[in-house]
């Protein structure tokens, strides 16, 4: 393993940053693990137990968490190999329409755990979900749900047929209050990137809703939003 | 204004960086702005008449925005006084007890805001309202509220007493649904540190709650749960 590099797009692995995720990727994903690195002042005995258990390989290498962990403290790297999936046709859906932070991109994976919605669809382009950025700000949540990327909105709809949609738009009518939010039996929520939003293409497709707000200020923050609207729907 | 200086903890001035939060300081608080500065390649007609209306000087001047802008693409920067302030005896607050980003911060109150809660009590030791990266994650919301800094939630409490209060804690016992959510007149949104939460000292006061949430996360993120939490108390 020591030609593990630093990660770029593209590349067939990616690993996470930090105890947390690394526990969450090997409980949750042990077979898509290559490598766990731990640092030499990192107490490693109940980790080490761990990767005993699943049968996976842990090196002490304080030379490769420096080069992988990007200057930060980190003291354990678990190195994972790529993985497609496709959505769950029998669920809810979360769509994100060319999501553009990395940070934000996880922090929603996370939220969306915390909701029960396991099935993210991303409209190209839109950040890479296996940048470490993103697995750590997901705190891991990426090895618990599914993932599709499509180059377009129609492309997802031409498989994703029986979901209800809701696109989320500043300049939508109908306000979504949380006594009077609708209870579809299978919904796809939609939100656009954080500096534009949706186009008005998407006023014309399901059930624009936007979450009220006051008009001092120019609009929430794509996270906040995203985070209300899978509180809402999965009540 | 040659000795403005990068921004530190405690000093009488701080500055906004970007041309949005600086229009929103020029806008709502014009008394508080002590110079725009502003970079040569950017088109400062607009700036240059809101400035002229309210009589504030404005200073092309690279070499400041290089400064101040700590390295980042910023082409505005309005330095401003600080101020002090006392919350609203008769408002709705939102308290954060030892809140540890900068980043969250500053969206919390730009969410605080776009929920019309305008009255922040923060539990020392927590971020510096005025440091540039929460004035700027606030996208300048933090001119359009009030807030007050305390050493113990008793000292807040012996000012404020009308309020009921809400602390948001993963061991509560009272599920915060979107049907039950209490409708207090006056009330405290109370919100703990990011990595720790609050202690269980406050189990005992108000009425503890928690969000929903799967077993499948940790905990969901500060922001998210704040913005969860005043929209529902809001509405």
């Amino acid at each position: 393993m020591d030609a593990i590099k630093p990660y770029k797009k593209g590349m067939e692995y990616s690993y996470t940053m930090g105890a947390f995720p690394t526990y969450e990727l090997i409980k949750t994903r042990p077979d898509l693990v290559l490598h766990v690195f731990v640092h030499s002042s990192f107490d490693k005995d109940e980790l080490e137990k761990e990767c005993h258990r699943h049968n996976l390989p842990m090196t002490v290498n304080d030379k490769m968490i420096q080069k992988l962990g990007n200057k930060e403290n980190i003291y354990v790297i678990g190195v994972f190999k790529r993985f497609d999936c496709e959505l769950d046709k029998s669920r809810s859906h979360l769509m994100l329409v060319n999501p553009g932070n990395m940070g934000n991109l996880g922090t929603i994976l996370r939220t969306a755990v915390g909701f029960g919605i396991k099935d993210i669809a991303i409209i190209n382009p839109g950040s890479d979900i296996f940048n470490p950025k993103v697995v750590r700000s997901s705190m891991g949540a990426l090895f618990r749900l599914r993932f599709q990327y499509f180059d377009s909105f129609e492309e997802y709809r031409s498989i994703y047929t029986k979901q209800e949609l809701f696109p989320f738009m500043l300049n939508a009518t109908r306000q979504l209050t949380a006594d009077q939010c609708p209870k579809p039996e299978l919904f796809t929520l939609i939100f656009g990137n954080e500096a534009t939003g949706l186009d008005d293409s998407f006023l014309t497709i399901g059930t624009s809703v936007i979450i009220p707000q006051t008009e001092e200020v120019d609009s929430l923050n794509l996270t906040i939003a995203v985070g209300i609207g899978l509180y809402l729907f999965t009540r």
